[in-house]
């Protein structure tokens, strides 16, 4: 391979993530590094737990990232809540509930499975007879599954924990700060989130939040490492019920994250600096303001989409609003029909995993990216590309359905 | 707490990391987003690998990086290496020594442990007859330990681990890039880095290499997500073996290194987009070259530490190049001589872990922080600092004496 300089072409990202990131957080990722113990730095971490709070809409005193991706913060929370044989019910409506299932098992937990068809959600109240039924110890799900296009309902089933004393651990990597995520309202005790969606920062940092009951489990199951603790530290350790990571300790972790400052990794600095701006930015513009930007974009996509006579994949009610799920016409080549996109216009749209592959396009709107230059430009190139493709639409209806959506709020106060 | 912007004041970052990071590598990490699957994405992908290869001297195909800090990269090896029972030989000479056998204790290990004096490493000749003893499946050593400063010779061990059909995994997190690390000559089977060291990038990635030895172990242990694999692929899955992390799985985390691209997590876009460039420019610069700089530099603050009148910790044979430790004068407040440099000077130095805190500084010359300009400044004040805290020391002597070491070397071909 011959040597050349970075090459990164522009893009519009139109995914279920990782998507556009505004400028502003480049800009703050790109200052100079500060020491892991420098006051200024501890500052900002603690600046950022404070912001991540109100994102997460919850008073828990633990609230930071997980240096690692989205499933770095999922396996973190379950691996130092689950011990050997807990039973942990999961939920499952898409290719993530598949994910909760293979990370508890690798902690060792019983895990009691239950699933619907790909493209639906669960009745809540199926959810809670099986709480009723199984008891587990730890209800884990998905709240939106990108795989499907999917949003689960919680509030009902955050109760039902609370009621038969289960911990619910929720995935909210693909709905936090594009949609409600009420932490402290929906009675979740574990929140795991990502920064490649609707933070709209790099991939690379799992925010998430837990409250005293997972606390409880995790202070009982504490250690600190030979290398720093003392004697007395030692004894204290708990080493028939120590968490089976390190990295993921959050016993550990928690120190860190708090002003004991107790050495574990060396916190991934620019990361933080580009959390901290993203999260700053979503306050800004304001939880309520961002979740009906959210909302207008998908429904110009949307409506873009059904003008050009596409159909959409799953049932309504339960969409979720950060992902627009596409079937691929009859005969259509999803695949050549992305790359087209991609390798003619630099826009990026995605296809699914498993069973759905070749099936659906899932079209994000998350973040930055969800802006309405993108929604118009990505319909009226995916119309040329569809037509390139001999899809019969109806042409020259798709942008013009979107330019009425947002011609139709252009009174009211939400800014597009 | 009052919001307001991000501040990061200047700082001269002379600890043995995170440290300061060339300009143009957080201009490249200030590059647009691409899609992970996006065609010039994987190209970089693969860029880094390659890269990778030539600064850790290795033909290994497998080398990439973790996304989580150095520790992650440590806990990736060991977990998907170690089954539950397997002997692992752990020769330690400080903190991180520690850190092995914890995480590989929570691998399941069987944990052989011998250590020697914090300060002193090990003469070979002991580790091959604790090897040819204990015959361990794996042995797992740390290179060069910033806790103590000291640098363990690794060939003979390498050749002995071979001989004895162990696998030698080195955390070589504080050398790589800094002073050789000759994986493929010195037998080193898997090898773990960081990027906030030497490499001179941010923290939050964990470059690794391993070999077709390791491959095949992985190999066995290997299994599919079900939420992408096929019937045939999972009934393959080896759930007996299976490693015990998701995120850490190597035998996952390489397919989505491969040309499959099987989708694992999301790959730190703008960390991948820093550590091409840092690597690109150590290989612009040269290994030889490099160290002999880290040399230079390192022999300069020793020349300046000494003819102030301070001692260094450990025994001279075994220092680390890339970490000076200085014997904090009785009666003199490390912590408080630390901190009057980072709040007058915006210098940061470190102090050390467990038994040696409050005993020595240590004061790193890695990656960009290692140049002239940075010694000089941080002797200076360091020199200011001591008489302000009544030190006894040759007052005027430190700077003088690096200047020497500097002009000495005038004529000769190493850029400073």
């Amino acid at each position: 391979m011959e040597r050349r300089q970075l090459h990164v072409p522009p893009r519009t990202i139109m995914t279920p993530g990782p998507v556009e990131v505004e400028p502003r957080v480049l800009q703050a990722m790109s200052n100079s590094i500060l020491g892991q113990f420098d006051p200024s730095f501890t500052f900002i971490m603690n600046e950022t737990m404070e912001l991540l709070r109100d994102v997460l809409e919850t008073k828990n005193h633990w609230a930071y990232p997980i240096d690692g991706t989205s499933r770095a913060g999922i396996e973190a929370m379950l691996c130092s809540v689950i011990e050997e044989g807990d039973k942990v019910l999961i939920p499952s409506f898409g290719r993530f509930g598949y994910l909760l299932t293979e990370i508890a098992e690798r902690c060792g937990a019983d895990v009691h499975f239950m699933s619907c068809a790909w493209g639906e959600v669960f009745d809540p109240e199926e959810v809670i007879k099986e709480i009723k039924k199984v008891r587990p110890k730890i209800v884990a799900i998905v709240h939106g599954d990108t795989s499907t296009g999917r949003l689960q309902p919680l509030k009902e089933i955050g109760f039902a924990c609370r009621e038969n004393d289960s911990l619910l651990i929720v995935d909210a990597v693909a709905t936090v700060a594009g949609t409600e995520v009420k932490t402290d309202e929906w009675l979740i005790d574990g929140v795991i989130t990502g920064t490649q969606k609707c933070i709209s920062v790099p991939s690379g940092m799992a925010p998430l939040t837990y409250n005293d009951r997972i606390e409880k489990v995790i202070l009982e199951r504490k250690s600190i490492e030979k290398g720093i603790a003392s004697k007395e530290q030692l004894g204290r350790n708990n080493t028939r019920r120590r968490i089976q990571s390190n990295y993921f300790d959050l016993s550990q972790l928690q120190d860190y994250w708090s002003p004991a400052r107790l050495n574990h990794h060396t916190e991934a600095t620019s990361m933080l600096y580009g959390l901290r701006e993203g999260l700053s930015i979503i306050l800004e513009e304001g939880l309520e303001q961002r979740f009906a930007r959210h909302r207008l974009h998908e429904n110009a996509l949307v409506a873009g989409i059904k003008a050009m006579g596409l159909s959409l994949f799953g049932r309504a009610d339960s969409k979720l609003p950060t992902v627009t799920c596409v079937n691929i016409p009859e005969g259509i080549n999803g695949d050549a029909v992305r790359s087209m996109l991609l390798d003619e216009f630099g826009i990026e749209i995605a296809s699914s995993f498993g069973p759905l592959h070749g099936k659906i396009w899932r079209i994000g709107t998350m973040g930055y990216s969800c802006q309405k230059r993108n929604v118009l430009l990505t319909l009226g190139a995916f119309e040329a590309v569809l037509l390139r493709h001999n899809a019969r639409i109806h042409v020259g209806e798709g942008v013009q359905a979107a330019l009425n959506v947002y011609k139709s709020v252009e009174k009211e106060e939400i800014s597009i």
